[in-house]
């Protein structure tokens, strides 16, 4: 019996978590939920999952029957909780993931941000307290499984990207896409966040990031290759020229089970197969460059470390709301986030707090250059 | 520094062994080199490699200075030797082989025979011995790399083929294509049996019966693929639907290399790299049976078991022969193989005798067929 928190169980990733759990209902232990404003969904699953402790913005009235009000850091630490399943938004996962690290648990992340804005350090908590990072997104997740019983070197990383819903738009049409062209994402459904950087490959960038931390591999020797059908989730090269790759037909279910039941694997009749009883093909082709500047911008932000891969993410977080608010155009995420980035100073080897306050300067920053009223 | 043995030390894999060694000369002890009537490179091999023992079907003379005659069934079991490279053609590797593992060695086998003829007595041998089969065909390398560090249950494996070259051929010229059109193979340059086997695909089917026995696969959880690029050298589907995939550019030297240093791999720039700098696809398509009559028939026989593939792999090699002399046209090789077979009583859990005399009724049998003279 595995017992389990999971944080951001209202979204995708959390549903689909909860999905896993109901699909096998005598191996997991729901200990908390924590949700954001879906009060109602939040209700519905205390209810079917029965956990003593519950978050979320707004406490419903009158709290169900059992349950008890918990922050989400609290949670990360509980005893005798198993894993921490982070599937937040943002960089609202940073705390509880550094938390969970702290006291030595796994921590099953999906939530990208944390990992980009304070690689270093989520890296130095894993090693001084024995938490482990178990990756749940599925690039990082194939990778994982690629390199399971490999005790060689990695030559080469190769992080497959579908190239997004504009990877054959003309470039002089990029300025008027609108969000819900961007939204259209033409091999996975998502969160709208991560739907927005899919479209401009800054959550490739973040993915670069992502693996560069969790794999120790250098970045140099991470490359992204576009692969429109998102059937390979990524490759890697070995030494001696030997590549592995992790495939399947896209879906999350996969990659989140692997981190839950990590390293066994159970069939799941939800989880879609391969299907070889008819012609299929994948395509890979180089990454346009002028067509993605994020992608390069956000990687060079990563390799030069310190605060600035968090006023990255804090600037991202907030261009892509201005952009689905209408605030901004297409390619304004860019020009929002460079601004930001450029008028940052850098500060090497930041330590918690330095970081808050990169984030929160990036964020207001970010929010002034794109005319959204501050946080 | 490992003590090696190379049985068919004059043929493709054998002389790409070498470049291995060549390639890491600290690395390796040459203890001992058998070739068949290619006596003037193997003089050049025994002169760079200095073994203490040779073997060919003619000796020279005088015999290389601190060289001696041995047979390859007591070069399989020399002391103090770790490994025994199988590269020789046909069922010729099956008695040194069997004496390896006997001896407890670790066997690389490239030779597909010995397994399809007596798999079955090979595994029982590995059990009871202690010796182990390392594979040294591109799919089945494949499947065991991809299935490192995975103690999960197989769902499915998916070994590719090219195809070979008559993969769009109109089936009615099928009759009529010449030696020289099926020695074109269109990604892999091998020996001459393998090519015209791959062309037939029976060489994909002796690939499944391999993977049978060395993976303990059911045989309806093995599938097989066309992907005319051999790109991808075989996949594994686990019970979670992830599937892996272990690729690179056509090259024996991997496989090769990865039995020799197995579980370790090098950087060996003879190793061709997978190129992600230019657009490339992968295709695949379920195969034909009707173009494909022999993968069928094999496949069957290797079901049936007992003495029926070592019928198969008999007839095969007289077949093919047949072929290349001329004495049959290419579809005549599954009428000779299939008539064999219609004729033969197969003999359940036959012991080597058995085998040795249903290959050599077979051999017999399609040589009269075929229009050979007996050997």
């Amino acid at each position: 019996m595995r017992r389990i928190v999971v944080l951001g169980s209202t979204g995708s990733i959390g549903r689909q978590t909860l999905d896993i759990v109901r699909a096998f209902p005598d191996e997991f232990d729901v200990v908390a939920l924590a949700a954001g404003n879906n009060v109602e969904l939040l209700l519905e699953q205390v209810a079917e999952f029965q956990p003593r402790y519950i978050w979320c913005n707004s406490p419903p009235v009158p709290l169900p029957k059992g349950t008890a009000m918990m922050s989400m850091e609290e949670m990360a630490v509980l005893p005798g909780v198993d894993q921490v399943m982070v599937a937040l938004m943002g960089a609202v996962g940073l705390s509880p993931t550094l938390e969970a690290l702290k006291s030595g648990k796994q921590v099953a992340l999906s939530n990208k941000e944390p990992i980009v804005m304070a690689g270093a350090a989520l890296k130095a908590a894993e090693a001084e307290h024995g938490g482990v990072i178990l990756p749940v997104d599925s690039e990082p997740s194939a990778i994982w499984q690629c390199l399971q019983g490999e005790d060689n070197h990695i030559r080469r990383l190769m992080i497959t990207a579908s190239g997004g819903p504009f990877r054959r738009t003309p470039l002089e049409d990029l300025e008027s896409v609108t969000p819900e062209q961007a939204l259209q994402h033409p091999t996975w459904r998502m969160g709208d966040k991560i739907t927005i950087d899919s479209a401009t490959l800054m959550n490739k960038a973040f993915e670069v990031i992502e693996s560069h931390w969790l794999f120790s591999v250098p970045w140099e020797d991470i490359a992204v290759v576009v692969h429109p059908q998102s059937t390979i989730h990524s490759m890697v090269e070995f030494d001696d020229g030997s590549v592995k790759a992790q495939m399947g037909p896209p879906s999350m279910r996969l990659p989140i089970q692997y981190a839950l039941f990590y390293p066994q694997r159970f069939a799941n009749a939800e989880i879609p197969r391969l299907d070889i009883g008819v012609p299929w093909s994948l395509d890979f082709e180089p990454l346009e460059p002028e067509r993605f500047p994020c992608f390069d911008l956000a990687v060079s932000a990563g390799q030069m470390g310190g605060t600035a891969p968090t006023v990255l993410s804090a600037a991202d977080e907030v261009a892509v709301a201005a952009f689905l608010q209408g605030k901004i155009g297409f390619t304004g995420i860019y020009r929002v986030v460079e601004q930001v980035l450029t008028e940052h100073d850098v500060q090497s080897h930041p330590d918690l707090d330095a970081i808050t306050a990169a984030d929160q300067w990036a964020s207001a920053r970010a929010s002034e250059i794109a005319g959204l009223p501050a946080n």
